[in-house]
């Protein structure tokens, strides 16, 4: 039954799509752990899709209007608390299910922890892994834990899968010499500029997930995330690599991890929700 | 198509029955356009919601678990923004519908201003109207609008229903005049206890209509109100009365109102779930 | 008229009079030099002149609309910073000039903290001080300055004006000694009910001066103060108190003090307005 | 000088001059009844005047101290609640009263919603308007309202003003096909620098009403705004571009709109007040 | 090396004594990992002990300074991330090591999860293990993990220890049934008083251990814990318990947990700050 | 005694030295008696080492991992509350205490008002004074105090020390004719470069004492200082200059001041913490 004026709370404010027939694929990742600093990223998921009404659909600079696109959301994993491993395989099965009913969707990951990321890597089987973040999150295990939010890129590259990093600004000694010993290429956010993405970037072998840790960003434009760091990143930045890469290479698969805080509307949640708009615009142009 | 590991997010969190099986019906309406002091009651309904998560389905006192009850949720009125006249009767028409297909649901609004509880009278044409509030809301007009928050009790007065008011603590002159031209008896926040509940409740008809504006209660339970006022009412206050009512009348609709706020887990949210649950669990024994 | 120390600021809602010409007389003290623990009183005067936007003006208990009263408000001190015994004194200076032109008005003090009632106390020179607080402020010097708001209470006392003091919570072995060794009594916020107020207040001299430290209440209800205590008053606790003082005793002067916080319509600037309406409506019934 | 529907306020801090006198004039327009996403932007007048506490009054840049020029401060408007239209009127009105006392003072509004920048647009009568904001605000109609706050760029090009927008990152496919047929340039915030904002301006005719929406501005700068929007303009963009204005063109009105939030002192507020205190001290050298 | 004027930061504000000599023995517990709801308890002990520089540290009605008193601060503990078992294991070992050098010291734990009162039951073994909460944590297994914070309580019962239980208003049907099988008493939180009280803890057998998970307070006073619930117990509610079972019953062992939030001076952490000097100076009394 | 698995509470997370043998020493100055707008830099210090916590020791620019420098952390000043001199004297004494047991540590304050700075120059008596500050803090008294943090520049060049200033924009015309006589150099926040700050600090006689009023920063960056101002400068900007500065200059203290809030992990603290990273490990490369 339906109701003449009634719509369902709390999906992407306009029409959606089945799974079967979408192109694009929300999957919320409300998983929060791990977090080394500040708690708060299980409301990522709801803080993200509850600012997309703050708003258009309609992309300016693309002239397109998403609300027309084939877009599902199929809500949020039910995690396992405290088990980021066991949530990872969820996303993972979940992710399969999806692509054995619709191989060609690109799943939109929205989170919740970084450490989410290696499900949809497992099911996704890229070739190469492409990641805006502050941390290099490289370590081989962090608080007795190999499946920490630090260790996503170490767990990732362990697969075989190549790796480009940007917009870090923190990382230990080790994750540094991992990255040197394993051909890892990364850039400090103090020498990011758009030809230094499409140096790293333009020699990856594809298809490409691309994975958006939101503290790549400068802390004012995301204080509610789990290690916000000064000196990061600004939209436009983001935007003009997402634009290039999806009209360049095959991405398989997007995330937009570590969104935090608990007041809807807050500054995070509103640069996620705008950033998830343009990577959907983008890949539909 | 249904995943193994997903849920629809934000509904209530336990299993829903569709509304025509439905013996509970919750239905949010997220208007705040003639709030008066603190805007942002339009994120009311999405707040209550959210709160039930940090609580437990089964009431201790009632030995019933509320997961087991057969309650939809319908989703969220589509609103005529600024407009409360327009939105009351989208909520109205909403609920005529449900009653068409299921008579006897009892529809439980979560708002949103207190405005919108007209079009639910107007649906469900109660004998008497019994409620919870700070303030009389009997004024002929406020801020040039007749369906102003500030007006309902006297809009349903004017239907002819009965009505009894408690938690009282603020008004005009002209409010209390009319109300005593118009027999509709009320009790001060100062003065309320639970015997002068029942003398005002007993004699009136039924069936009878359940609103409770938040701001009934003590503003250090409930500070994201539209109008939030000190020296207001406890919380086992409330619930003693709505079970008293239950059990001795005929209830036909129910609803909580006035919830505001932009916090997830906010305190006034957090107070207007539990109320949500002892209300669906005292109708339920 | 002009005075010498004040200007202009946010105002009372309602059509004012002349101080020449006004029974109540409303004074901002925005002073927070000495502020032990939670700074921001200095916002006070301006929260409860905006908060009282949230109130009907018309007071149910006592059928009286304050908005027909003669109040005056001739805005805030000009406060010197950090010392609270030159800004005391500009409290007086102003407070005297008032009474040159007008002797009968009350003056009505928001503030601020608590150090700047003893300019008030020293051009009214009240016979008792009534105060409610959570604190004894007995204390002979605090921080190395006996005008802090800790030894206000002290300073009063060595007036030779008598004192009765409730709602406390908080003292000093020093202050007790001294409150013994002269005479002063006082109820501690456990023992607090209206017969203890009664037995304290009623053989003292007039006329009176009533202080009210808004510490006095439960810090769920005034969060926004520089030293909130757990174990307060309950609103209805002052109200009855200040009913009976001012229907038995001749008032000077009032206060509501040590009102803090950043936030428009926060929960101890809705207390204190309300407070402030309670009290105007109880001496003009 | 009284005028029909302003009241008294909180107003700046420096000595004021009467509105006959004044070569600036502020009025507040505490009006949100339309806001799409964040409410709150009632608050904005009191915000941005309180604000200016923090500022020094001497503006380094132009050795000019605004406390010295002859502002004079006309409160706020009195608004219709939920009427745009009819608040726009009172604005328009009241503009109008001070015109006929002093046709040469340029009103600066401080909102408020951006929906009342028509009032001040129909008495001021500029040939030209430009406007910063995220949004082009060229909807013919909005939630069934042809005076919401996203339409007033269309109400204006309707009274056959030129108009030239800046920092544009939001809008819809008919709002961009209506700008182009009408002629209405526009500079994406992407694409925004000093050169664009000369090339458009330049040929506009005078003479000219600048319009300020405070969300022009990237979001980490006015997160307490109505709709904010990753990607905005910085700080001495806006301001480098107001000085060539008021150089070049002559400015008949200013406005600053959708000040928002609840927290004295909050970024939005500091924002908008050190651009108030640039925009009256590059109008004055 | 001493400076003259320096003081060790965020250690209770005055003279400790080392640990051989203390009989108050605080350890902080910054653990939470399996909360439920609102994150944020891992700043519990930071948040406690910064809030007791708002208190005076004489106890009024006790005539005791409890800065007279022999108390020491070992810190906190170094928490195992995730792992509620090893952490608690920590807090068992670090009183086990405690107790070796002075036996007869009374730790008190300031947390954090309550998970980690596991840890100093097992290492005090006290026959009865009093506590107030609002809810029943007899899980078996919660997000399949016995260690749970929902479950403490029945991990202590299984060690043999006998319980009462106060403040209750949360549970599901299954711990209700366990509570009935093993002798678990406790009361409802709407029908708590203090004879309640007495007739459940005079008979059980000494020593005690008293743990106070702060959600048995009223959700107005602990917004800022994990769990919070409406219709909890009043600060002198547990004050008076308190009072009376240091005075009958041998105590070994106490905590304070749950508490959490990210504001410095919130008002859980100043209720749990008080709490703390009042549990001191009734044992010390 | 020392426990296995407890570690003192916010110090730097790392092993610290003793004073003695450091190079580095932090020091707390938790005053905020003359604060201007915004109260609550008393928490600064607290703030500062709690947020340091979310951030990795290892300096990936510098390949310096601080957690292995000799640091020390000789705790809080006590205050003396109201009074900037008296303060300021005890951290000159204490810095003093310092360099005669150890002549060559560097001191690195935390503060706190700037006001505080004039001890710690006083004590290490540099010849020039470099300062990233939006404040000139040139003038002769302020609020009739010569010591409050609006003339701590003037009082410094006074003592015959060298000045350059960056990051300038708010000032009084007195403070630019003082600087101007007094060959006092200055950069405004929008002439900012690199370049100019080698210009100006390129002939200034060693030793150097830099000082970093966080209001420097754009108050996106730090919007809980006590005047924050916006046009301020980026992240990289001051790492930059201070990165030259310690390389091309014998700098022999330093402080970061003016860091508020009260919330744990606020922005302007996690700005603040990064900063101090930075310096040490510039310091130490
Ligand atoms: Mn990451
Ligand atoms: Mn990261
Ligand atoms: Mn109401
Ligand atoms: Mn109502
Ligand atoms: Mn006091
Ligand atoms: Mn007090
Ligand atoms: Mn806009
Ligand atoms: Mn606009
Ligand atoms: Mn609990
Ligand atoms: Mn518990
Ligand atoms: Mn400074
Ligand atoms: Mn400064």
């Amino acid at each position: 039954m339906e109701f003449l004026y009634t719509h369902e709370t709390l999906k992407l404010e306009f029409p959606l799509v089945r799974p079967e027939e979408a192109k694009y694929v929300i999957l919320g990742v409300p998983f929060d752990g791990t977090t080394s600093y500040k708690p708060g990223t299980r409301f990522g998921p709801t803080l993200i899709r509850q600012a997309t009404l703050n708003l258009e659909s309609y992309i300016l600079d693309y002239d397109i209007d998403i609300a027309e696109l084939p877009i599902a959301d199929i809500g949020d994993i039910a995690i396992v608390a405290g088990d980021p491993r066991k949530t990872a395989d969820r996303v993972r099965e979940t992710i399969e299910e999806l692509r054995r009913v619709n191989p060609d969707a690109i799943p939109i990951l929205l989170g919740g922890e970084h450490s989410q990321t290696l499900g949809a890597v497992e099911a996704l089987k890229p070739a190469s892994y492409v990641v805006f973040d502050a941390h290099l999150d490289l370590r081989d295990s962090y608080e007795d834990n190999p499946y920490n939010h630090a260790c996503v890129a170490r767990r990732i590259a362990e697969l075989g899968i190549r790796e480009a990093l940007f917009g870090i600004r923190s990382g230990t000694k080790e994750e540094v010499e991992f990255a040197k010993e394993n051909g890892i290429s990364w850039v400090h956010a103090r020498d990011y500029d758009f030809d230094s993405f499409i140096e790293l970037v333009k020699p990856l072998p594809e298809p490409v997930y691309l994975s958006i840790d939101i503290d790549a960003f400068d802390l004012s434009l995301v204080p509610s995330t789990g290690t916000p760091e000064a000196g990061g990143l600004r939209f436009w930045d983001v935007i003009e690599a997402v634009e290039w890469l999806v009209e360049n290479k095959k991405v398989v698969g997007v995330d937009i991890m570590e969104v935090g805080g608990t007041e809807l509307g807050n500054v995070t949640a509103l640069t996620a929700a705008k950033l998830l708009f343009y990577i959907i615009g983008a890949l539909a142009r």
